[in-house]
């Protein structure tokens, strides 16, 4: 359970990650342990009413200043003064770039006995959020009466570019400004930035993916998903005085527990209109993709070894995004989280029409929603496929040619990843020395242009300039094989050289992003004014919302910080109970039930030492908390701050959790503190770090 | 997993188990490895193409001699000479009977070292198929073209009793005549009857059925559901050739396996209307009644120790029949299996309609179903709450009056269960010296009595008579404080003082069974002729599937022997892929997970002895083979018909398999022999059973 990483033209599949994502939404009356708190905004009446529970100012800073926002799609925590505990699913990307041919990482595993072994990952940036300022009264200033919303929206974007620049000049610190509530509140989020980041300890693949796509998003569970890294700053470890003490005693049924991390997304605002386009033109299209996309990447792994190696890390990432779409796409099919939306949507419907001021200010917006959908549901072809969903080539020679066109230009007047405030996160992307796969990417893309053929024609622009009289298979194959953009130092080259450079390039897959490009962003174009329309709709509800409900609510996820909070606790399941938490016997009773076959295998040093590993220790554990995809990574925390686990995944129930969140069967999956230190201490002979992560510093942990 | 014992009034309830079923039904076409099959009629082809199988009459009749039917609702097989083995929910009636306060055999276990220390069960009838005869020809040719349907209904009662009472005296087996395929086919069935069985061994309760009512009807699974029984006659151990080789090394993934057992009663073949009146009105007031009777017993168990004890088998029998009601409840709320059913009437129905001379003799079957469900629909009161469903005491007081005024009727003119072929057993269980619980049934009876008053009002007959004047709990108390019924002695002087006796033992509970008993049956036979209408229009649909798909059919469940054939193999679950094992780390896995409480806590040899066995053994397996209620103890053997397991439960998935069978995740779940033997030499330290089992006869197992 993972956001998506790569931002190119992912977005347009997932459309998860967005760091200031305009149009949020407003999230429902919290019931139960639900929600995603803001820092800004935490449900203390709740907390110390259900749970006695009271945090100290202190206590919060400490943990928010323990929490680490992995940039490419996930969370942290650090638990030494420089190291941070993530999940090997978050860390697999950088895993994979620093492997080759001969050393496999990903798959094998790390362990840096001395911090000069430790593998400093390629284009890593960490960020803590070290302060939130609110300022939604300047954006609201740069607005007058008399603009359009065109203009107020394009307004609105001149400020917060311009907000963004000056943070960053006079602080130095990365400088986002965050929307919350559908655009009603507007915060500015300083983050303390990290890209020195080196890989301390990795278990092998298969011990961090034990039961791979079948067993992922469900519980009982057996996964080591954790990877060590260790911060450096001027080529020295930090000093962090904000990391979470370690506790390998601690998730115990019915305690409480909290995450701080980073959801990516949630829509749990969405009017029935929306949810029906969702499940009835969106979910289809989508899995549709999927499905497609896999086959192309199974059939290239199918080839050999290293093909296989090479289509690995992309294969579990759309397996894992298809098996979250099933599970989304099953609870929008559900009637009985259908009928609850509708039960939502009837109240609060009720309640605006009861009231002529209401119903005269926000009375329409449900219906002006409902008609933008029709319409965006008309484009879901060339939306959908005129597209190229899964290629890092493409994304390079698109990313550095609007790279070259864009940093000409005065910062306020660029696009969205081009400003001076962004530059270096995109740099980091743009020249990573992380290498790619013209042979994979050959078949993905041949996948993505005969679904463009199918489902738009031969006479569709898109297709016609995709193609240029040659077979999907052969065009693919002519840009992939012929590029050299998959080369650091020929991107290097034509950054510095500029569009002079870029004209004498000659490269098949610059050609190629000039040419298509344009005609997906025109595609992308035709849903935006019917987007508009529902963004100012769902606007019209957020206040209605805050009037109806008043202030205790909490605001879709949008990959800020957030807290929430639940408990240990089991919950139905196929019929029967599912406990709070796994422990080792049970990894090795599902190795040995499916007779260690894949993906029910277990790396061999498990086998080998069984017996001198505490089989009764906790493995994984399920809390209510609510989390979402980007939350991956994220610390468990006890009352006292203590870290006593890492989120690593939800259970099937909770994918719906997009949309609704019902406490009954919603879990957070989380690997145990005691797990990561026996397996540390006992099946990967590393004592030093398990000391150092004890905080029990011995001489070769000082190393 | 296992049918209703008591015989008296629980059929009300349930109607589950029924050795002489005059209106069976007839079942589907078989796809898959579906079907129950008889063993004169066996998809012998089917077989052969799919698994390379051919079943010599050696295999099969070895494999029938073998097999046992627990009369009081189960199944069993012969694995030694006299050793006999069935499950420990199927031995539990038993072994509660022969326990007292002191001993709870139930609770803790029973190992006889000794044949002399082995305790001999108080009325347990085992039953052998020993031959099949058809009689289809004699049964029609007691039947006229002149009769009217009640005259022929008679008739063929007249010509079944005369039938099985002929035999009985000819060959003094217990003989049964069977109705097969609705009326399409009769047969007679004798069985030699085995009724000095005594307990040789038996694991505590909580070992066999480990996870109770939540881990019931799912897997993965880890019970030990199994006890031991030796059967003798004239005072010795039987020693019959025609035992099963036992086998721990089988039971492999996608192995061929056979299940040879009883499976109670299915409904495979009902149209939609009669699938209808199930989802919409039975089952609804079926699990109200049931709800009830379950907090009564809950609310006595919880007065103490002593209470509990005795409660627990009846809770644990309505638990177990409520899970079952809702789990097929939920299979016949699911849209996708009532497509299924819907497409298979359409199918059938299509082909009706398009034969004209099918048309006029069948076509009418459906609508005269509907309209006699729609009649018995509007009559659900009366016949589920004129009744009390769960009562030893009046069962026991019924019947003896019944017994009395029918043994001086000629045999022919006797109502069912007082012929003199099957007056055996009707005695063993109108004499057993099984304690009774009248403070259990006083909350039991009031729990019934408030139900009546509720649903049917304090004008009902029914209501009057069984008040007369009291509040519920006031006549329940009547009746059940002053009752001298449950003392084995009295029941046997008014069974030899006949009427003149009846008369004179101004007995409550006997005055009340007087009075009630009556009008219960009133009430009953309100749909008798709506039922009866019913059977009619389904006889007409069992010639019509004849006609359209031919022979290769299998009838309905009915507690008659059945061989079903499968494979090993997991399937998928709850977003994942269930194992086709478990282990015996997996029942530590969840013993732990819980924190070994109530009803996840394992015995104390388990945990004390947890190093000491092979963590590794196979404990419980799922197979695709087609079976239900009454299975419970079958054997499953492999190809050269050996013992490698034994059935205990179906998954929750399989509970829909009283309507259809879907291969895709119906799973027959049984208790692998290697886990029955580690556990009896390395856990229960009877190596000698374990050696007498395995076949290798020591000198203390002669003993």
């Amino acid at each position: 359970m993972k956001i998506s990483r790569f931002r190119f033209y992912q977005q347009a599949l997932a459309s998860f990650c967005s760091a200031a994502l305009l149009v949020s939404s407003f999230a429902l009356p919290a019931r139960a342990d639900e929600g995603m708190w803001t820092y800004f905004n935490l449900p203390t009446k709740q907390l110390k009413e259900k749970y006695g529970f009271e945090a100290s100012q202190e206590w919060l800073d400490h943990l928010r200043l323990a929490s680490v926002r992995f940039n490419d799609g996930g969370s942290g925590s650090f638990i030494s003064p420089s190291l941070v505990i993530t999940n090997h699913h978050v860390a697999s990307g950088q895993l994979q770039k620093v492997s080759t041919e001969k050393k496999d990482y990903l798959k094998d595993g790390f362990y840096a006995k001395n911090q000069a072994d430790e593998i400093k990952c390629a284009d890593l940036e960490l960020n803590v959020l070290v302060s939130m300022e609110e300022i939604t009264a300047r954006i609201n200033g740069a607005i007058t009466a008399e603009m359009n919303p065109q203009q107020s929206a394009a307004a609105r974007r001149t400020e917060i570019n311009k907000i963004q620049k000056e943070s960053t000049d006079k602080t130095g610190l990365r400088s986002d400004v965050v929307s919350f509530y559908q655009g009603s509140e507007f915060w500015l989020y300083r983050y303390k930035k990290y890209t020195d980041v080196r890989i301390v300890f990795a278990p092998e693949k298969q011990a961090a993916f034990f039961g791979g796509d079948p067993d992922n998003f469900t519980f009982p569970r057996y996964d080591l998903d954790v990877t060590v890294m260790r911060v450096y700053e001027n080529g020295k470890p930090i000093a962090s005085p904000h990391y979470l003490k370690w506790n390998s005693n601690s998730a115990n049924d019915n305690d409480l527990t909290f995450v701080s991390g980073h959801p990516g997304s949630t829509q749990r605002t969405f009017t029935m209109a929306q949810i029906e386009y969702q499940r009835d033109v969106r979910y289809p299209a989508v899995l549709n993709i999927l499905k497609r996309q896999l086959k192309a990447m199974n059939d290239y792994a199918a080839l050999g070894a290293e093909q296989k190696r090479q289509a690995e890390e992309g294969i579990f990432g759309f397996e894992n995004t298809q098996k979250a779409y099933i599970g989304q796409y099953q609870g929008l099919l559900d009637k009985n989280i259908i009928a609850k939306k509708q039960q939502e949507e009837n109240d609060l419907r009720a309640k605006v029409d009861a009231n002529p001021e209401l119903k005269n200010l926000y009375g329409s917006a449900w219906d002006e929603i409902a008609k933008a959908q029709g319409e965006i549901a008309k484009l879901i072809k060339p939306v959908r496929y005129r597209n190229i969903v899964n290629s890092t080539l493409l994304g390079l020679a698109s990313g550095l040619t609007t790279y070259i066109k864009e940093v000409k230009k005065p910062d306020a007047e660029r696009a969205s990843g081009y400003h001076d405030a962004e530059l270096e996160s995109t740099k980091l992307q743009l020249f990573s020395p992380a290498p790619t796969y013209p042979g994979l990417e050959e078949k993905t893309i041949t996948a993505d242009l005969e679904m463009a053929l199918e489902n738009l024609g031969a006479d569709d622009p898109f297709v016609k300039a995709a193609l240029n009289g040659k077979s999907p298979a052969e065009a693919a194959k002519a840009i992939t094989a012929g590029t050299k953009i998959g080369d650091p130092a020929f991107r290097k080259m034509l950054a510095e050289g500029g569009e002079t450079a870029l004209a004498k390039a000659n490269d098949p897959m610059i050609a190629f992003a000039d040419k298509v490009v344009p005609l997906i962003e025109e595609a992308q174009a035709l849903a935006a004014p019917f987007s508009g329309q529902i963004a100012r709709a769902s606007e019209k509800l957020g206040k209605a919302r805050f009037v109806v409900y008043g202030r205790s609510q909490y605001p879709d996820a949008n990959f800020s910080l957030r807290l929430s909070y639940g408990t240990v606790k089991g919950y139905p399941m196929n019929g029967t109970i599912a406990p709070p938490r796994t422990t080792f016997y049970g990894l090795f009773d599902r190795v040995l039930s499916f007779g260690n076959k894949s993906p029910f295998d277990t790396p061999a040093r498990f086998l080998a030492r069984k017996d001198k590993i505490n089989l009764a220790t906790p493995l994984n554990f399920v809390t209510t908390n609510d989390i979402i995809g980007g939350n991956s990574g994220s610390p468990v925390v006890n009352r006292n701050g203590e870290f006593i686990g890492i989120v690593f995944d939800g259970n099937i129930e909770s994918l719906v959790g997009n949309f609704i969140f019902d406490e009954t069967s919603n879990r957070t999956v989380a690997v145990h503190a005691a797990a990561i230190i026996e397996a540390i201490r006992k099946l990967y002979d590393a004592p030093a770090l398990a000391d150092e992560i004890e905080g029990k510093m011995t001489k070769t942990a000082k190393k």
